[in-house]
């Protein structure tokens, strides 16, 4: 039997809300499994970013990562969100250590190739160094990844944070019974965005894809659920979207993922 | 015998200086001990800061760390220029990984108490946890340090990066051989500042005090000296400042510091 890895995203809004930070870190150490926690950037680098006067560029509709975007996710995803999370869990006796993809090599991308659009500095993740980061599990540190990458050749790069917790999940699924848990500031998937009474319990592929082609589901969380059923076709146990709660089982209520 | 490590600080305008950098990075690398590479911040915090428009804090003539500058220094030294020389080592095949004291509680400080001068959010290094760093050089991973330092209740505090290398170094001279190296955009401690040959090749504490007193060694190089004899003091097998090119001993002109 393998031994249990949880992976843990927290991302939303919970970021960016002190108070709601804290309870999911708080939730975070309380968890006795093997562990690592992947976190998004929230608001703030778009709120440093207008502070700066950098005005974001657009291609054909999308955003671009321009270098001076780069500086910024870098400042603010890498250092102050990544360091004010660790502090914070060092202080709860949780060994945490603040990593990038760069940092022992942990993740490397690929600067996004498109003959259409040219996206900047954005990765796609290519490899997942597990030796070096199994080594930091093994020596009971906690890793905590802010999705900053590198393609190996002295570039960083921004990466999609859901594409991170579910790109590490998959490669650790080789070797643990891996659960891949998405926390953010909603109860789990809703059939409404609205209405945070519809959370779809069991969300499995087919009934996501009828969702997707409604218009059902959209935006932002459709490439979320497409790294999730990647994760899971990949050999990851358990896919579970939720409130922090998810993290110690403490509430019934969140989206379970299935094939 | 102890096996060697070499602790290297990289600072003054090497930081600001991308080529000045990459050389030094580089050498850095080239460097076969066991090593730890630790940096300053250089003046690209004071530029942010005044791009966002924060103003200086003065208390009676001292600069205060204000919690907006606790944030940008975090931003800057963490963040952005953390990560930019672990990607240059990661690329040069040098398995960096970045740190802040934070992170595996690798240093721990105290905001500094002073009934005069409230200096802000200021630490001054109370204990380095050397297992837990040492698990990453015998893991042959190669920490590379900003010198944001936290307090063990989850504040961060600014630190002195002087300070933190002496201090690394001072602590692994129980278990290791250290040279520390100070490399910075000059050859080494000068009588003259502003002539680049009056290099003063062995300096010894007590000709050190002599130009203390006479104030001829004066400002930001008095605190620096006076990390270095402190770790003389505690151990550590020899001290150097000088140029980069002290890292692989490819120049003969530097200052050795000596009790």
């Amino acid at each position: 039997m393998k031994q249990k890895l949880d992976i843990i995203k927290i991302g939303g809004n919970l970021i960016d809300d002190e108070k709601a930070l804290k309870v999911a870190i708080s939730a975070f150490s309380e968890n006795k499994n093997l562990k690592i926690l992947v976190h998004g950037g929230g608001k703030m680098a778009t709120k440093l970013s207008t502070k700066l006067g950098i005005i974001t560029q657009m291609q054909k509709g999308r955003r671009v990562t321009t270098a001076e975007d780069l500086e910024v996710v870098t400042m603010v995803y890498a250092g102050l969100i990544n360091k004010k999370i660790v502090v914070k869990l060092q202080a709860l006796n949780c060994n945490a250590i603040g990593l990038s993809g760069a940092d022992l090599n942990s993740i490397q991308a690929n600067k996004r190739q498109n003959t259409e659009i040219d996206f900047g500095f954005v990765g796609d993740i290519v490899n997942i160094n597990i030796e070096n980061v199994n080594t930091l599990l093994l020596n009971n540190f906690c890793p905590v990844f802010s999705a900053i990458t590198h393609d190996g050749s002295g570039q960083l790069l921004n990466t999609n944070a859901d594409s991170v917790a579910a790109r590490l999940a998959s490669a650790f699924a080789e070797i643990y019974q891996v659960r891949l848990l998405y926390c953010f500031e909603k109860n789990g998937v809703l059939i409404y965005p609205l209405d945070e009474y519809s959370v779809i319990p069991a969300l499995q592929e087919q009934y996501y894809i009828d969702l997707k082609n409604k218009g059902i589901i959209q935006d932002g969380m459709l490439p979320k659920l497409d790294n999730c059923f990647e994760a899971l076709k990949n050999g990851v146990n358990e896919v579970l979207i939720g409130s922090p709660e998810i993290i110690n089982s403490k509430t019934l209520i969140y989206s379970k993922l299935l094939l």
